[in-house]
């Protein structure tokens, strides 16, 4: 699993900043997280294989989070793109961009598809045999939702040493990476866990953003693997938090530590601060494994300790 | 009068070259010209201040002409804008505006009015005692109009020899720019150009883009000081140019020499092209004072020699 940070900074594009939008690579797929203006410019930059795109999801309905969805859809009709592109947001997302296509009429040459959504309860909005995608309510000044991606479990891995031992015929072996017990020809049952190691456990990434502290969710993202929380702010200005509906680092930290996740990614800054290392040092004060997006930045989550 | 380029490339927003928008600055006047995505960030590039821009006119609701328009918009309003902002464009540009802002339910703080165009003729869209604004009816494939920009005449200039020699009191300077003659006390009248020299001549901008070769509109272009024309490809895909609704730099040549224009202004380019002087040397077949537009490019006219 990989996530690449095209955009982290709250509010609008700057010469140096960009809005929210990020990359996943999980199990084969490229998720596109968020669209602020400018995403293709940071796609083409980041060199993202457009086509590679197939599923954008975006959080809420703000310019920052959405501007440039509209013209990263113009941009694939022009590189005469032939595959499906599904786009899952807030109701209202398709017609603002169809009313757009349709003014400059430059209807898509390849299948566009909208899911809308309304529901202010977890919801899977997608899934495969590798992975699902649900989302998670926040609590924002407009109807907002996280995502939550997840691996499933992989199959079983051979125990090639035992395997081999009992000289069991390579037709058999997927049927033993299912999960299934060995039968010999003379009856004898070989129990699975004598013949496999248990997959990679699956992991999980958490995209929470924009948002208030909202504990609510916490029983939904215990145990997350990779937390992207916003955190808007630093406590010395907590009190622009909750009327705006954004989080201080400091909150940020407490729901990693709440829910228990592996590691908290901090983005979504306001661009009054100098230096990102504040909003480290505060969410540490709650959470030890912070890890600090900027635009350009790429987690690869498979090396995250080198 | 002063043309800064922000953007002046055909089709998609790429990581070293912008779509079409451009600041005229003409008689304390800062005109923004067209709106593609990324727009606001090449105005801090250029340090454009943001509160000095009144007027937009767009051209028409293609995305690379259009889709920064929204951001800029919705900045205006982050940053607690208060004056009135102008828009000038096709039908349909406050629907796909006012959605956008009623979705993330962010109207402006401030007055914003839109100037729906729809007229298939040159029509007078802003005028004051100094400039006037008037459409340029083009053809492309969907409704497009460029702009005509005029400088009106200014007060005639004081022959500061003439006055003092005739010992004219201060008070009736005034008078005399506006061109009246000069009654002294005893019934003498000094006829007004014994006092003046003629008023600088007035300058006019004309923004044609995007479009094909349209003669017609040589009257209304004739004599134009500065004309930008499109010039998205070259000889060598003319036979691209009227189905996509383009012109050919030559074509460029062309409309200038038959409008006789002071200096022609080349820009829409094609990405395909690895070098703007192949722009420059097809329009010169047809028109020598060839001028190329690039992003960041200031055209300052009252120097142009320099």
């Amino acid at each position: 699993m990989k996530l690449t940070i095209l955009g982290c900074y709250a509010a609008t594009p700057r010469t140096f900043t960009n809005p929210t939008s990020q990359v996943l690579q999980i199990k084969n797929h490229l998720f596109l997280i968020d669209c602020g203006e400018g995403t293709q410019v940071e796609l083409r930059r980041n060199k993202v294989k457009f086509s590679k795109i197939k599923h954008i999801f975006i959080s809420h309905l703000h310019g920052d989070h959405f501007f440039g969805l509209v013209g990263l859809i113009s941009t694939f009709r022009l590189l005469n793109r032939e595959g499906e592109l599904h786009v899952y947001g807030p109701k209202g997302i398709k017609e603002a961009i169809t009313l757009q296509l349709k003014l400059s009429n430059s209807w898509t040459n390849y299948p566009l598809y909208f899911h809308e959504l309304v529901s202010k309860e977890p919801e899977i909005i997608y899934e495969d045999d590798k992975v699902s995608v649900e989302t998670i309510p926040l609590k924002h000044r407009v109807y907002t939702n996280g995502f939550l991606f997840k691996e499933k479990a992989g199959e079983r891995k051979l125990n090639m040493n035992a395997v081999l031992k009992k000289e069991i015929d390579v037709l058999y072996y997927k049927k033993i990476k299912s999960g299934k017990d060995m039968i010999l020809e003379d009856g004898t049952v070989i129990p699975n866990e004598q013949l496999t190691f248990d997959p990679d456990p699956p992991k999980s990434y958490a995209f929470c953003s924009d948002t208030v502290y909202k504990p609510d969710n916490i029983p939904q993202l215990q145990g997350t693997s990779y937390m992207y929380h916003e955190s808007t702010f630093l406590e010395a200005h907590a009190k622009l938090a909750e009327p705006t509906g954004h989080s201080t680092a400091r909150q940020a930290g407490l729901m990693a530590k709440q829910a228990n996740v592996e590691y908290l990614i901090l983005g979504h800054y306001s661009t009054r601060y100098p230096d990102l290392t504040l909003f480290a040092n505060e969410a540490k004060l709650e959470f030890d494994n912070v890890l600090i997006a900027d635009d350009g930045k790429v987690f690869d989550f498979e090396n995250l300790d080198d």
